[in-house]
């Protein structure tokens, strides 16, 4: 299988267990399924999901097993962004190209959609265990560290930093900082939960994370740049907010020149950690690189 | 011990819990560690985890070995408040007889500790079974339906159909419906928990379950009653709330009376499922007689 086959079964994979996870059903309470879907199965990369399954398969675990672990992080993303759209956050009124969920549901719903989808995370994952009893300790393991990815300790940290520092001028260490916890957890998450409930040796495991860090803040640097450099249409939301909310940036820091020279350095690094996986390692070879030239 | 001692010694541990679960550090994120710690160690009456221990205690099992579970749901439970109490949802100013979170810190601070919150509930119970890994299946099967509990199938479910109800007139059967989803699940998810964690038998738990659907109604009746009748000082937040904001209530369906018969009916049937328990029940009926004389 190539790489663009592999990725689309991956995604196929994701939009289906997704879809499975919150179908519309004849409640009172439907209105929230309603807004949960309109964010959920709005497309997107699936970037998070598709890194478990792809560590899963270069491990030789079962796919199936790594599914609902990695849609789990997937909610997880999803409502972090409809919670951050808000017009208490970023208010924006545009993602993935559609409405945002508060501008589309009211802002009432949309906070309360966030709160679902985050629980559902974790309804999903706990209750998967609990019909598929094997491997118990580690599938713990992976819920706990997904757990403290997304939380105050991980994701929420970083995003409250980068709250507070909207308008001010931070120094690149705080920038790191942010980043490693609003973007890189949750890149992490995915990588380290799969390769502790295939049962990854720790050497295995360290590679993993090393390749994974470096992939999160790979991602963060073309993230800044295609904020200056996207389009749009092609983004499906609003280029250059980070030059009008003055917000500090890789490229604001460093130039747009520079960011693309260390967006190069930190993707070939984190390949190196790939080296001893050999040749199972080609799909997260291949999608590091893809990550760096996407234009979405 | 006494009903009081017992309370008291609860709620001691339940505090204790929480207390030690979230210590404000010297960190760039600082400020949600205090807005959580705000909202989270503000007191009130730690029902949820209180009913989890007595469960415990009652059916023998190790206080210590519940208490994390137990400490979650009422982070749950705060973070619902939080979030609640938001302009685009209650807009209240006041609660438990303090600034609301985000009269304290911001509505961006708010939504994030709100978050935070409920991600930490998971934290603490996966990180608790991840570092004592014995009886598993069942501490999963509990946080299963903790999760389920909390979620769009329970807890969420019933504040959405809540707020769509507002400034209308509701029968009767979807206010239970509401009641039953909105306060019941949280109430029945520490007793069932609790019982699931102690290897309840079959017929143990369900007349447990019955138990805290009783009670959840008959906590519902008299907060509606309070609403009324209830002194702002005390309460620590606005009465008459409801009446203002045209909510449908037991007392507007049914009037003062009528709901206190109603009150006291539902908590009797309640007590009537504890009897296969005999004098371990004590404090468990006690509670439920104390919760309909309560004044807060």
């Amino acid at each position: 299988m190539d790489f663009m086959e592999k990725q689309n079964r991956y995604t196929d994979m994701v939009n289906d267990f997704l879809d499975k996870s919150i179908k519309e059903k004849d409640l009172l309470e439907k209105s929230i399924y309603t807004a949960i879907r309109y964010s959920l199965l709005a497309g997107g990369k699936r970037l998070r999901p598709t890194l478990a399954l792809a560590v899963c398969d270069m491990l030789g675990g079962d796919l199936e097993e790594v599914l609902p672990y990695a849609c789990a992080i997937e909610m997880i993303h999803t409502y972090s962004l409809i919670h951050d759209d808000l017009p208490a956050m970023d208010n924006d009124d545009y993602r993935r190209g559609k409405l945002t969920n508060h501008k589309m549901f009211g802002e009432s719903l949309a906070i309360l959609a966030g709160d679902g989808l985050l629980n559902m995370a974790f309804e999903v994952m706990l209750e998967s265990t609990s019909s598929k009893p094997n491997n118990l300790e580690n599938k713990i393991k992976a819920m706990a560290y997904i757990a403290k990815s997304s939380g105050i300790r991980g994701m929420i940290g970083g995003q409250v930093i980068d709250t507070e520092s909207e308008n001010k001028e931070i120094s690149i260490e705080t920038l790191e900082y942010i980043h490693r916890y609003k973007t890189g957890a949750l890149i992490k998450a995915p990588v380290v939960s799969a390769a502790i409930i295939c049962n990854a040796t720790d050497e295995e495991s360290q590679s993993l994370e090393k390749f994974a860090e470096g992939l999160g803040l790979a991602f963060q640097i073309k993230d800044d740049i295609l904020d200056v450099e996207g389009s749009t249409e092609k983004l499906g939301k609003k280029v250059g907010s980070d030059a009008s909310n003055k917000k500090t940036t890789y490229v604001s820091l460093y130039g747009l020149e520079k960011s693309k020279q260390m967006l190069n350095k930190t993707s070939e690094e984190a390949i190196t950690n790939l080296q001893k996986f050999g040749t199972k390692a080609a799909f997260l070879k291949e999608l590091t690189e893809y990550l760096i030239v996407r234009e979405i």
